[in-house]
């Protein structure tokens, strides 16, 4: 059979499935659907088949499950257990471009231990969500070989459980991270430095994300700058970096090339995919995002980039 | 005659020439060359005739004024009076984005009324460096109207002489103002906004730098991201705004045109002039740079930007 050779198509995604409260300039929410894994397969959704895996509480709203279902998620990995859901409580000051966290409250995620079913260790993609780096690296462990293998991580991880960090860049294809995290990890204050350093550790592809500025995308000794597009109305950046890693990774598993021009696209699709998800509260805009829009505003965005 | 019809051509640039004494993680120099208009004519010299009305005084090195001589810069602008010349010390952290001021000795430049010849009067292109608004204005009433003017600010100005920038900025084509001076002077936080709250008050171009990130390029309805180009070595950001400026206004008066595509490929010369000058203190890279390096540099950033 053909997919026992080339793994399951599509993608997998292992994060967190989580109730945000969230306070911007331009409004709020309580408890509304989010988490990494959610905007990240909100994301992918619209180039491939995701799987997301994960866990949720007795809390978590069927219309939530609901919607991700129409979305076409395979919710099959999402397990549902005793307790709350994984709640997220933070605020943004007025230039959008750092949360501010007010409560964690991990709940059911505390105990998480992905259950990974045979079409996720088949995956031919897989991205591991911000989670911490153990369970990243039991999820590798677990794994049959994928194809392309992204990770994300945050500056409490770097800090906190870096060894295990190492272990899993050390058989990773494509890690993101956040500027200041970047540097941190690396101990570079210059962004080119900070990248060699990081490859070296195993990652071939980087993407070093900027928030409102945008992201640089270095493939190889190849590398594509790629400026935020453009928004007039900006609510909440929640999900910008998991949106953005969705497009990217879902466009790659679509495409099934590990060229340096088809990292660009999928470089530029997750830019794209991350500007919509900004424009409003929890997956509101992404999920009634169509597919016309999103290649309208691609071909408005290249546009805009000489 | 052609000239008296048109103007004439080529630039002229109204600043500050200063002795500068910086120091940033990776070196420092003690009252070595700088000074807004020195930084402008010095990246602007590659594409355009470039006349300098500063002052300086009696302790400006005759080694100064040689060297800006050689790159072609015409000094006859250039005011020597009895006193100290501009003096301005700070430092940089780690991240090179942001100057802190230890000293600003204003000396001869205090009292600077700019004396401007029949050339300057007539020049088709005018760059108003980061002055007193006040001086700005007096420059623009004695100047004939010339094809394209631009003019950069600064926190200060925005703050302190409010209503006289608005008076200048009526009379502006194309304004520079960094990020947070955009939102500052505007109110606005969201940059689309700004720009538009900034078009309103006069400049058909805007310019918004971004330090590091780059800056976006805003022509009428049209908009251009621009990232900076990556470097593997910086040594020091001074002057990397004024450098943009004098690449892009130089390449704006070389070319004579006025349409958007020229306004980017301006930008674009702007945004590679100013990568050279932060890999050096001073003026020590922009003084060496060649046409051959900035073409090939300039073909690379195009690659890599998409």
């Amino acid at each position: 059979m053909k997919q026992s050779k080339r793994g399951v198509q599509g993608l997998t995604v292992v994060g967190s499935v989580a109730l945000d409260t969230i306070k911007t300039p331009y409004g709020q929410v309580e408890r509304a659907l989010g988490g990494s894994a959610v905007y990240f397969s909100c994301a992918a959704r619209f180039f491939t088949q995701v799987r997301l895996v994960g866990v949720v509480g007795d809390d978590f709203l069927n219309q939530h499950v609901a919607l991700l279902e129409k979305l076409g998620i395979d919710l099959t990995g999402l397990e549902r257990v005793k307790g709350k859901t994984f709640h997220w409580k933070g605020r943004y000051t007025d230039n959008l471009n750092e949360a501010i966290t007010e409560k964690t409250e991990l709940n059911v995620f505390a105990n998480f231990v992905p259950k990974l079913l045979k079409q996720h260790v088949e995956s031919q993609y897989l991205f591991l969500a911000n989670i911490h780096p153990k369970i990243q690296y039991q999820v590798l462990q677990d794994v049959a070989r994928p194809k392309w293998i992204a990770c994300d991580t945050m500056n409490f991880w770097i800090q906190s459980a870096r060894k295990d960090l190492l272990q899993v860049l050390k058989h990773v294809d494509i890690s993101l991270m956040n500027d200041s995290e970047i540097k941190m990890f690396t101990g570079e204050h210059q962004i080119a430095k900070a990248v060699k350093a990081l490859m070296k550790l195993g990652p071939k592809i980087v993407i070093v994300k900027r928030g409102e500025y945008g992201a640089w995308c270095f493939c190889g000794k190849k590398y594509y700058a790629m400026p935020a597009v453009l928004l007039s109305e900006l609510k909440d950046p929640t999900g910008a970096g998991d949106s953005f890693a969705g497009g990217f990774l879902g466009y790659l598993a679509k495409s099934g090339k590990t060229s340096a021009e088809t990292v660009k696209d999928a470089a530029v699709y997750g830019t794209v995919v991350a500007s919509f998800n900004v424009q409003s509260f929890s997956l509101d805009r992404l999920a009634l995002l169509t597919q016309r829009e999103l290649i309208k505003r691609r071909s408005d965005y290249l546009k805009s980039i000489l």
